[in-house]
């Protein structure tokens, strides 16, 4: 009856076997949660998270995104939070759900605390999210759709062993932890579209921290708290197939399919993005830019003339008219209010049509453009098509250098791929992005 | 379809009306969970948390029991955690859970740090347990059979609607701090048992006062986050009637009906306890003594022949005979193997007889006296039967100057019956309870 939390447990203490793909994949993720994290942290309810944990004064421990230092369990909620206060981090499709924002903040402020190298900290980093994802995948769709967010659940589940493994926890610790969780964790959908969405992810981090602490005091708690009529699964609608979410456990990882975001606006809206990339779409000769979308994002963000930044995040038009005209749709800075006005984008926006498209998953997005001497090019993208690791990595750094500048960028890539402290690269989590963030004259051509 | 959540917030947020014997009854909760917490001190789960919140060494904002002070969350965390270690504290079985242990953490941590006097603490303190109350009701027995910890999950709102009140809420930040609470509350049953149980009651107290300190610096949460298909009742199977649950409030008081205990063994065995005051149990006459209960208590609390302190606060046989002998089941101290393996008392629980009775109410148990003169003596105690507040005052105070001796009880009630400021309420968290808790020879006849 308790098969999936001991086999979960198992790999959570055990010795682990990663490729070289895995590692650099983790190292992506790492250096994309920093990015994302740096460019959040002027966010209101990053402010709100940072301003509690200050005003608590509590040991140096561990640092913060924007800078300073606050104990384990409140780096960890003000570093989740704020990571994921843009919504710009990591996904994982079959976690349903963002890892990073979960774990890092966990792993890493363990880390920093316990002066570890930074290769314990990608090694408990990968396997907390691993642990994360097979979690979203036991809980599933039913958890999903009945209201509760997996970043949250199934992350704290995931923060708790990455915590728990900087701790060297060992089989029966680690089901500790899991049954611990299974007490605290915690997360509604009802928050989506506010502050509380990025606040779920903080609570993940920090209710992970304070369950692995308190399990390294000796807190006996009922370790088989997950499976079983009243265990975690069965009461938040989500216990689901337990042998498919152990397929492959130690052996493959389901974290190498995780995806980074690289237009810092509704997930909805990337497939498109990224299809227009593979068309001339700023050509003169273009007369008219037809989109197809799955059906279900036409109510998300089919948002037809927004005249906010907000909107525009939510805009199918507005965001392939934003790519033509050469705004840097990867900058969190460059939706803004002002764009929406701009006549240039006005006028390109009503040239782009948009339709569902039942044929089409939700992952992909399908664009033609009519261009005035009668050609019809085309182009179809699915989100869930493999990167060669080559062209990620490009991808996220290219990103990080956006966000936070190349010699941040590269300063950290480097640390994360040749080693060294944990507690140098935490310390990196306080400068600020640098100017480029903010929408500036140069980016508007 | 948001009414019930907007009832509550109006009435948390509003003027209240109390009678003199709601508020002697707040009083004597109050007294109730100081004295339980400073016995509870000891307990294992109590060091585990107290080591983890003064690790932190963060700002001395609020008392802990057993000395040292903390952050506002911290302190919660502790304060619920330790009140609730010995398992010793009151009761709503309406709410099904235990009030006080998860709002007067918050409650007072607030007004110690706001330097309020008692009269606002002891108000914050009831209109919270009267909110927690009346959210067990809405989430009802479905919830609580499903799984969920009463005390922890609608404690959590309570406790947040205390910390909000303190804080000085207007009715839309109290909506906010109820929509925030909804993703944040959390609580297992499957944790009974253990360490993880007392835990729970921390965790909601903490909960509150996190939430009510972020919605005081602005943070926008989606405060129509309790009803609704996507809600907290629904997600957690305890949408209820809302009417039911809103009925008399602001007029009549669910919180009056709270039960203190006062013996410090499983609930199952306090009518029978009681039933056993009105019989002269001790008297040499008596061949046998035969209880009847609910049959719903004899897996819970009818262990025949215990040999360890745990085993007698489950075990009807023992703790009958303990009272006939004179051992104080008011005192968790007296529950001790030595006790189990006192020869009088095996002597006598060889003649004491369980069974069960479908047609006794689960509060209520019946016991008989087979004297050597052929005489029957009965009598039948309900727990639901409303006690006189002039007994009640006696029995608490009774438990109360058992546990902390009769100069603190006596303090305590006296600072709460005439007014004075929260700190100094606070303060008197830090002293150990006196020896008496310890079982001392004296007691044993």
């Amino acid at each position: 009856m308790n098969d999936f939390s001991i086999s979960l447990a198992g790999f959570a203490a055990g010795p682990v076997t990663t490729t070289q793909q895995t590692r650099i994949v983790t190292c992506l993720s790492v250096l994309d949660w920093m990015a994302v994290g740096r460019a959040g942290i002027d966010e209101p309810v990053a402010k709100a998270v940072r301003n509690l944990v200050l005003g608590e004064e509590g040991a140096a421990q561990a640092h913060l995104f924007g800078g300073g230092a606050a104990p384990l369990r409140g780096a960890a909620l003000v570093n989740g939070t704020v990571s994921h206060a843009l919504d710009y981090d990591d996904t994982h499709f079959a976690h349903i759900g963002h890892p990073s924002v979960a774990v890092l903040p966990a792993a890493l402020a363990l880390s920093e605390w316990d002066d570890r190298i930074l290769v314990d900290f990608l090694e408990a980093a990968l396997v907390g999210m691993e642990v994360s994802a097979r979690m979203g995948l036991w809980l599933g769709r039913n958890h999903y759709q009945a209201g509760f967010h997996q970043t949250a659940t199934a992350g704290a589940f995931g923060a708790a062993v990455a915590a728990g493994r900087i701790l060297k926890f060992d089989v029966e610790q680690m089901r500790k932890t899991l049954g611990l969780t299974a007490t605290r964790a915690a997360g509604l959908k009802a928050q989506f579209g506010t502050m509380g969405k990025p606040y779920n992810a903080g609570l993940a981090a920090s209710a992970g921290v304070e369950v692995a602490l308190l399990i390294a005091k000796g807190f006996e708690p009922n370790m088989d708290a997950l499976e079983g009529p009243y265990g975690f699964g069965a009461t938040h609608m989500g216990a689901g197939d337990s042998q498919a979410a152990l397929d492959g456990l130690g052996d493959e990882w389901l974290f190498d399919s995780v995806s980074h975001k690289f237009h810092a606006c509704c997930h909805g809206l990337h497939a498109a993005l990224e299809a227009a990339r593979d068309l001339d779409v700023a050509g003169p000769e273009v007369a008219e830019i037809r989109v197809k979308t799955h059906p279900r994002w036409m109510s998300v963000c089919n948002q037809v003339s927004p005249t906010t930044g907000l909107g525009a995040k939510f805009s199918y038009r507005t965001v392939i008219a934003m790519q033509a005209l050469g705004y840097d749709t990867a900058l969190p800075g460059s939706y803004t209010d002002m764009v929406c006005a701009d006549p240039r984008l006005k006028s390109l926006r009503d040239r782009v049509s948009v339709e569902a498209d039942e044929a089409l998953s939700e992952t992909q997005a399908h664009l033609t453009l009519l261009r005035r001497d009668g050609a019809r090019p085309e182009a179809t993208h699915d989100l869930l098509t493999p990167m060669t690791l080559s062209d990620r990595e490009d991808r996220v750094r290219g990103k990080a250098t956006k966000l936070i500048g190349s010699d941040q960028a590269d300063a950290i890539w480097s640390m994360l791929r040749t080693g060294g402290r944990a507690r140098d690269l935490s310390q990196m989590l306080a400068a600020k992005p640098r100017a480029s963030t903010v929408e500036s004259p140069a980016q508007i051509p």
